[in-house]
């Protein structure tokens, strides 16, 4: 039997309202994130397609005329839920802030979705980066980012610690003798911190997956290292092969230093993708998509990502030195770097990230698509990809249709689940329980 | 066209490892509120049933040794969206505690739980009865009764107030103008009050019920006056049909004293039903019942629901005076004046705790237990009733078969769905848009 080949791994961030700004208004796009049939079709497309799971991005605020995945939406981990009853195989991963819910719900919800989804949860842990959130929840002055990090680096011990408040087997149910649980398989945590104090033991058995996958984007120092030392996937906001090498390279590196197998943690770039049957016809699908992005509204979501006022700034200059803020710190300087390298002007920037919010775009034929995965992965900038549909569902199912199987062909992909959880599509290996690990 | 007559309501507490302590033990029970092969089949009977709604009680700890439904659980919210989708027309119920979540948390779970099922969702809503919960959110020392009531009124306006914060036709989507909301339909609730402050707006759509059903099980002298003031359904513990018309009629007044309609607040008794082929039959059932339930496990049960240790009190005397305690005030009042009226021993009330928690037990043929439903449903005792069967499937699958189909000939239960949501199940009004009120 030879070792597998190395394969990737891919997500698609289901925003059901486009992760472009203004892609809904496509002849063809079906608008809107309330839209409960449009999102059983994008999750059966991407089991269809093998995808290792599938994320829904979060954030407890509205936020209107900025982004329309941003304005109204069914909540994330009640929508998962129901997804999680029309599929068997695909991972479904839902953002969680650890600045605005307690540990002990949050633990409570995961677990509960990875038993209901039969070991398929994942829980992308942010810190709550949009201080417009912090007024929904009576936590104004937004709390500063380093202490948002301190924070969510202690409610994920929390909890884990949660999760293994029952051993395997804990559950006895012995009709005969009338012992209903194993005390003796039952963990209090007693856990006493600087941001919680929280009893224990949680009222829902251990995950399937021991805990459900944990995911990341960070991207500042303090997010980078974060995500080294806990997390088991990670985001990247990267503008090329390059970049991404770079940022794997030290993610990786990270890792290691934090003494986890590097293999363990996938770096999976986002990337949007246009795809043509000729280069050509590619091409005009761009001109269309830009020519419903207004100027105005692109600039909005730039003063958005930026957290700052940019109109004093002249449009035609190149990209001025800006102050870093609380806001998306690291997804901000991120773009910031990319303007920089490229030497962009502010109306150059202003288009990109109205485009593609600074991520990479492929564009072509779906040979040149798979061609471009399969050069970022070979050349170790990716260990796979983070797809962000401009609108739904005709670019995702596209996707699926016509460059998947290429992948597939290639090897560089499955062709079929080979496991039932979602730990077993990402070959993560499953944490066990601290009391098996010590006996 | 003739008036329809004054029919019943019917709900299900789903407890899936048995209302009763210790009944998951008989031989044909499916213990486990982890099986979700059996809460489907559970919540299909109840549709099949033609229920108003199935209800899950929760509470955010564990409570090992006391009551196997009260151990390990799916969390609701997540269990009731996966119940949605495999079925069309039944309400779905969770309590959720106002002390241990935040309210824009808990308006998003509501309003997308109703988006997804359609219009069926509805709250209990909860100030947080167990001490023991307080610990697992660094709450302690656990809110006083009063303050808990204070703190749920606040949350439940604020709830509303979120909820309100899209009219209807907000969501405009133009492709053709780029206009996505309308915002002069946005509503921002901007509330700053003495628990919470709370700005706004919520990021998903009104609820397509308006509000999600709210639901309450008050008893003490505040909690009565509360849900008379916001409720639209009570579960109550009443033993006897005197004490069950005298608490509706408290209910219909104190509604009334509210400026309210008092047939919008529907009265539910819990009651526990045994059902044989024969009387003979169903107390052979009863005594199979007791059997099983050991007499300290039946003490601990009592011990927790009065919140006091009572070993120091003789089990052959009759039920001594104790003092009030911060632990589920009302029920506890409820249970001891059972107990002083039926100059019960604490033995007795013991066991009656064990099998029933206090509340009546029906029990005979078929047609026995349609006969006592009717009576006390034409004598004012109720508007229906909140079954909770000893363990599942089969008592709850029984009632389904061989009760509903006596009570929709005799014209007291529906005999199919008439509407889509379970406001219009239950003859409940739609709430208005305030904005739509005003103008």
């Amino acid at each position: 039997m030879t070792t597998p080949a190395r394969q990737m791994h891919l997500s698609v961030l289901a925003l059901a309202a486009g992760n472009n700004i203004a892609a809904w208004r496509m002849e063809d796009a079906q608008a809107g994130s309330m839209n409960l049939p449009l999102l059983k079709h994008m999750v059966q497309t991407a089991e269809r397609g093998k995808f290792d799971f599938f994320f829904i991005a979060d954030t407890p605020h509205t936020a209107p005329n900025v982004h329309p995945s941003w304005v109204v939406r069914l909540e994330p981990l009640t929508l998962l839920s129901v997804l999680s009853a029309i599929t068997t195989h695909i991972g479904l991963a839902a953002t969680v802030s650890t600045t605005y819910t307690e540990p002990y719900n949050l633990a409570r919800y995961m677990a509960s979705l990875d038993h209901l989804s039969g070991g398929r949860a994942a829980w992308n842990v942010v810190g709550g980066a949009f201080p417009q959130a912090a007024a929904n929840f009576g936590r104004l002055p937004h709390p500063a980012h380093g202490e948002r990090y301190a924070r969510a680096r202690e409610f994920l011990d929390v909890t884990k610690g949660l999760w293994d408040s029952w051993e395997e087997g804990a559950l006895v149910m012995d009709k005969a003798t009338g012992k209903y649980i194993d005390a003796a398989k039952m963990h209090t945590l007693n856990h006493e911190g600087k941001h919680f104090s929280v009893k224990g033991p949680l009222n829902i058995l251990r995950p399937p997956q021991g805990y459900p996958v944990i995911v990341q984007a960070g991207a500042s120092d303090e997010g980078r290292d974060f995500a080294a030392a806990t997390s088991e996937a990670i985001f990247c906001v990267v503008a090329n092969i390059e970049e991404g090498k770079a940022f794997r390279d030290d993610i990786r590196a990270r890792a290691k230093q934090h003494g986890r197998n590097p293999d363990h943690l996938k770096v999976l770039p986002g990337i949007f993708v246009i795809i043509g049957q000729t280069e050509a016809e590619a091409r005009a699908k761009l001109a269309a998509l830009g020519e419903i992005i207004e100027a105005d509204t692109a600039m909005k979501v730039l003063t958005d990502y930026l957290g700052q006022d940019l109109s004093q700034h002249p449009l035609d200059a190149p990209v001025p030195d800006l102050p870093a803020t609380e806001m998306m710190q690291g997804y901000a300087v991120a773009l910031l770097e990319i303007a920089r390298e490229k030497e962009m002007t502010l109306c150059e920037l202003r288009d990109l990230v109205a485009a593609t919010q600074g991520h990479v775009l492929f564009m072509g034929t779906p040979e040149q698509i798979a061609d471009d995965l399969e050069e970022w992965f070979l050349a170790g900038a990716a260990d796979g990809f983070q797809l962000m549909p401009h609108y739904f569902p005709a670019p995702f199912d596209e996707f699926v249709d016509l460059v998947v199987p290429i992948l597939q062909e290639r090897g560089l992909f499955r062709k079929d689940y080979t496991g039932t959880t979602l730990r077993e599509h990402m070959g993560l290996p499953f944490p066990e329980h601290p009391a098996k690990k010590s006996a």
